[in-house]
């Protein structure tokens, strides 16, 4: 196992003091391993709080920040945040307007966020709303999920509905936003590589050297099938044929265009693969209206891409274009 | 060789394609292969160039913008950027107030640059300065270079270079505060694994599954020496040693601290590299202003990472905080 790491099991305490070395506008809470605003709770405004397991970033840590999340909470490697690090993180941006949470569809998260919701809501009387993310068009249920995964589209969801919270909107209307981005992105990602989980210090799955995953999960769960090595434009249309068809996308859709990296694939190919995207939804008379490219929700080291589409209005791309400040993405701030 | 991308002869200008999709502000010159910002020339501002070998991205495409440079020339990968191509983004961006190249210290590409610029005075009358980045304290010569090598203190100069002349300083100024930033930045990096040239099709170079190479260029040029897997401390502490006593860096001096990774090494891998870097210069007494964590000039998907230090005083603080706006760097603005 090659990894720039000390003991595999300090990686994500770690991970988070170099955070917080690199990010004083942040507070890390060490105990509960939480990245968090520095100024949370922000007064009138909905709390944001995602998380998950580590080995995404930069999600979910390196997306707080003012007009994106209030709190990240880090678990282990690929591995749910516990319930009352999430009750933590809850309890520190509810500012009396409610806490919305925004939860990968993976069975562990849906059932520690839920129960973080119930201990909330019985503790401190914090109104909590959860919005599941699952637009992964790859497969129906898989090692860690029933129905679809949570994947590329959370990105979108964390910006959109931070922008709505930012703007002061209550938390009926934050969740009704993030519910509708996610009822409108739609994502499939492949692998040219496994990743390694640090403490498992061996490939997670085989995968050989002709060969490519098509629809893996962030985890490495499996995908649809295997193929043989093909050209970019071929895997492109082997992630946009599915993504498209599923909503469906339609001539005259205006959508987010979001090609994001698996973690050890490099810049220059991720913009080859967007050439081939963009010039796929011209063909479907669909126009990208913003775009979004490079490893923005990752699997540790594995080589690959994930395509998401998000069909957006005039209301959901000023959302998207509203300043938002954290390590990840800045703009506007 | 596992790569998203369809003919090896093609990838430098199918990512280029892409990054005209993708970012409509830029205007990509598809036969000098060259990132231009839209609105360029800028009345009145000095204009910035700079560029090499491609495989380094965002290196320097990714960081063309307002605040930043004015245009980067894209050469095939790991290879110089022609004389022509030079010379067509110095005309390019000239607004009558002259031309900054900054050029990487690689013999081809400081030989080209040169040409390029002669060839500007003579047949547009351009004035243009130079000056060459070689931060790497690793090795004297190398593979491609007599001196050392220019290496991610390129960042941190196109950053406040950018700056200064985003502030309408003449273009001495701009070339004097380039040359001051590189005098004060010094940089080495290390490699888990090789990368792979698209046209060549196998690793640029063998490192055992046990072994590391410390001190390595940008292209996979040999370091210093190989060594036993470490842990990351220990990695840190080979990269930090060099670099605070080349300065030398001492007590009292504030430093921009940039920990970039090489392409195939994961965001989570890299901030508990930064973690390590910053406990040594809190040791050091050595105060770190300002910070950068990830992949910005990288090497294909070559897994490592490099450590940059700056020093600054508040003038080059000022122009570090100072808005960017461009793909791969972006505040402010």
């Amino acid at each position: 196992m090659k990894k720039l790491i000390n003991d595999p099991a300090d990686v994500v305490a770690e991970a988070l003091a170099g955070m917080a070395a690199a990010h004083p506008e942040l507070r890390v809470d060490d105990k509960h391993r939480l990245v968090l605003r520095g100024d949370a709770p922000v007064p009138g405004k909905v709390g944001l709080v995602s998380g998950g397991g580590s080995g995404h970033e930069p999600l979910h840590g390196g997306f707080v920040g003012p007009g994106m999340l209030d709190a990240a909470c880090a678990g282990e490697v690929f591995t749910s945040p516990v319930p009352d690090q999430i009750q933590a993180a809850t309890a520190a941006v509810d500012a009396g307007a409610g806490v919305l949470h925004i939860v990968k569809n993976y069975t562990g998260d849906v059932m520690n966020f839920e129960m973080a919701a119930e201990l909330a809501a019985a503790e401190t009387g914090t109104e909590v709303v959860s919005v599941v993310v699952n637009d992964d068009v790859a497969v129906q249920d898989s090692l860690y999920t029933a129905g679809r995964r949570g994947v590329g589209g959370t990105v979108v969801v964390e910006k959109l509905a931070g922008a709505a919270a930012a703007q002061g909107r209550p938390l009926a209307e934050v969740a009704a936003v993030a519910s509708r981005v996610n009822a409108n992105s739609r994502s499939m990602g492949m692998a040219l590589t496994s990743c390694t989980v640090p403490a498992a210090g061996k490939p997670t799955f085989d995968l050989p050297d002709t060969e490519m995953e098509i629809g893996i999960g962030i985890h490495g769960e499996p995908g649809r099938r295997r193929e043989p090595l093909a050209p970019a434009r071929e895997v492109a249309e082997m992630l946009v044929q599915p993504i498209v068809s599923d909503l469906p996308f339609v001539k005259g859709d205006t959508v987010i265009c979001f090609v994001n990296g698996m973690g050890g694939t490099p810049l220059l190919e991720l913009y080859i693969v967007y050439h081939e995207v963009a010039r796929m939804l011209r063909g479907h008379g669909i126009d990208i209206a913003r775009s979004l490219v490079g490893p923005y929700i990752t699997s540790l080291e594995m080589a690959g891409c994930s395509v998401t589409l998000t069909k957006v209005d005039d209301e959901l791309l000023g959302l998207w274009d509203a300043p938002v400040r954290t390590p990840a993405l800045r703009w506007g701030a």
